[in-house]
């Protein structure tokens, strides 16, 4: 199916038109899964990965042959206000290091098998300071979300990241608005603040979401959000619309995606939360999401490196799943 | 160091002789993880497996060349009343299985890069049954250990993992043993105990401790245990004499190494629990070994295989500590 970005309205309606989660599929895996040499349901999780990977790729016996992953970056008006500790050229430099290789995301990547790509969009022009005015206009975020879109190259599964000082701010921001609490509920340390840095990005946060009270759904995206947060939810809706399960990594990937589930839930159905991050945000936010991480190992960098550890995980529970042998095969005895 | 498996009370004195902890390796190490390209920490666990292996293979840039694991499995007396819904043979079955490739530890290794031993002890010739007696004589559990001690082939890690049918219930004996509480806290559904079964299964531990109230340290293996479960302490042993890092596997694999523990806590500083299992029992063994497992995927198979999916992890995380840019390399400022 072909996606309509022609406005944010319309991105919200296409929900009940997106490919739809393939039960017959899904089912023949779970019947596979009980056959398997092990007690039922004693492989845990993998088995859960196996049947969500045969339910969104329409395939029994699903397989990874191609992983992307893709990190957006993006620059961030908020940061004029201070939250971050680092300069937001970091931001520029952090992408030349993805592009040379250096970063723990290419290491994490080559280890996992996918092959990344990174995606900087604009970067010499950074959002509108959200405590100001909307972070996007309507338009900006449009072209954000088509850029994220075009960016995913039919893979049989996507790592969604991202790099962008003062991010995380925008984050807490994306979250708040879309499901309430208080600005200190959502922030955290990010990339290093101390004391005074989580009292000012509470400051900032609290003051976005006092200047944007009507913005709900995907209007809060254009409202608060920057532009690697648009392009992640462009990516989600191209991978839906392709049935390409996604791993989103940790907070500030997450609360991307949060706009969309303001929406409609149904947006995220084949999205997994690779990891929960050490940021304390994201506890919240995915319980509010209904996500369970599929790991936990206290990391907090973003870049999509959690969501490429779990596709690791991932690919474990799919050689299980094809490559086990069944009871009846082995001619082990039964309970 | 040649380790010494002349009586079990020689065994337990070892402690002080064994190989530390290499505090240069490690400190070089952090101090590589402090100048890499992300915030301090933000690695997380990643960077704790880092050090972990650094300290341990004496290495401030360890590899894992070569990573071995030893499943060992064994057959045990208790059988007889009933512990298990599958019959004694099925011990053999999974054997065949994994020698022919169809498990899921087979799986499992392939794709985390390990070469599999499996290490059948004596299947036609089960422990006694510890409701009577002592599961294993002196001699038969050292046996046991010396055959787990010369199953360890050098690698640079060692993933370890069992089979054995009813060891879900000689496992809940050892962990009682070893660190008190009832019947009922050690106990759980194994492969497959219903609400009678699980009754039977807190019945047959509580009368093992009854009839073994003087068995401390590693005698406790001898009275409780069964030949895998004395073959995982002697490869830790080994592995410990060689500075080979260990993953155990879940609750059966962590209560083996319980009895080591309770003669000397610094018998297992170089090992790490792989996966929380959901047999219940392993929560409170964790928190009496001081273990925070590395994964909790809702796994309860055995095998070794919740160590095998931590040897991808482990992996990931050595390809981050030792291919990552440094600040300074990619020209990254600071905060």
């Amino acid at each position: 199916m072909s996606l309509d970005f022609s406005s944010l309205d319309r991105v919200a309606a296409s929900a009940p038109a997106l490919p739809a989660f393939d039960e017959e599929a899904a089912s023949a895996a779970r019947a596979r899964q009980a056959e398997l040499t092990k007690p039922p349901g004693s492989l845990g999780r993998l088995e859960d990965l196996a049947i969500f990977m045969a339910g969104w790729r329409g395939d029994p016996r699903p397989h990874v042959f191609d992983a992307q992953a893709l990190v957006f970056a993006g620059n961030h008006g908020i940061c004029a206000q201070g939250v971050s500790p680092f300069p937001p050229e970091v931001t520029a430099q952090m992408v030349a290091n993805f592009e040379r290789g250096g970063a723990a995301i290419n290491q994490l990547c080559r280890h996992a098998g996918a092959r990344l790509s990174v995606v900087p969009l604009d970067l010499d022009r950074p959002t509108a300071d959200f405590t100001e005015g909307p972070a996007m206009t309507e338009d900006e975020c449009l072209d954000a979300m088509r850029r994220g879109a075009d960016a995913v190259e039919s893979p049989d599964i996507l790592i969604l990241g991202e790099m962008g000082i003062g991010n995380s701010t925008v984050s807490a921001a994306l979250a708040h608005a879309c499901f309430g609490g208080t600005a200190a509920d959502w922030i955290g340390r990010g990339t290093g603040a101390d004391a005074a840095g989580m009292a000012r990005k509470a400051e900032v946060v609290a003051a976005g979401i006092a200047r944007h009270p009507e913005a709900s759904g995907l209007q809060i995206l254009a409202a608060l959000g920057g532009r690697e947060q648009a392009a992640i939810c462009g990516a989600i809706l191209a991978a839906r619309a392709a049935r390409i399960p996604v791993l989103l990594d940790g907070f500030i990937c997450t609360a991307a995606a949060a706009p969309l589930f303001a929406a409609d839930p149904a947006f995220l159905a084949h999205c997994q939360v690779g990891h929960m991050s050490l940021e304390p945000g994201h506890r919240r936010l995915c319980e509010a999401l209904g996500q369970r991480p599929i790991l936990e190992l206290d990391m907090a960098l973003g870049e999509g490196t959690g969501a490429a550890v779990a596709l690791s995980v991932l690919r474990g529970a799919l050689e299980c799943h094809n490559g086990m042998a069944t009871f009846a095969e082995a001619g082990v005895s039964g309970a």
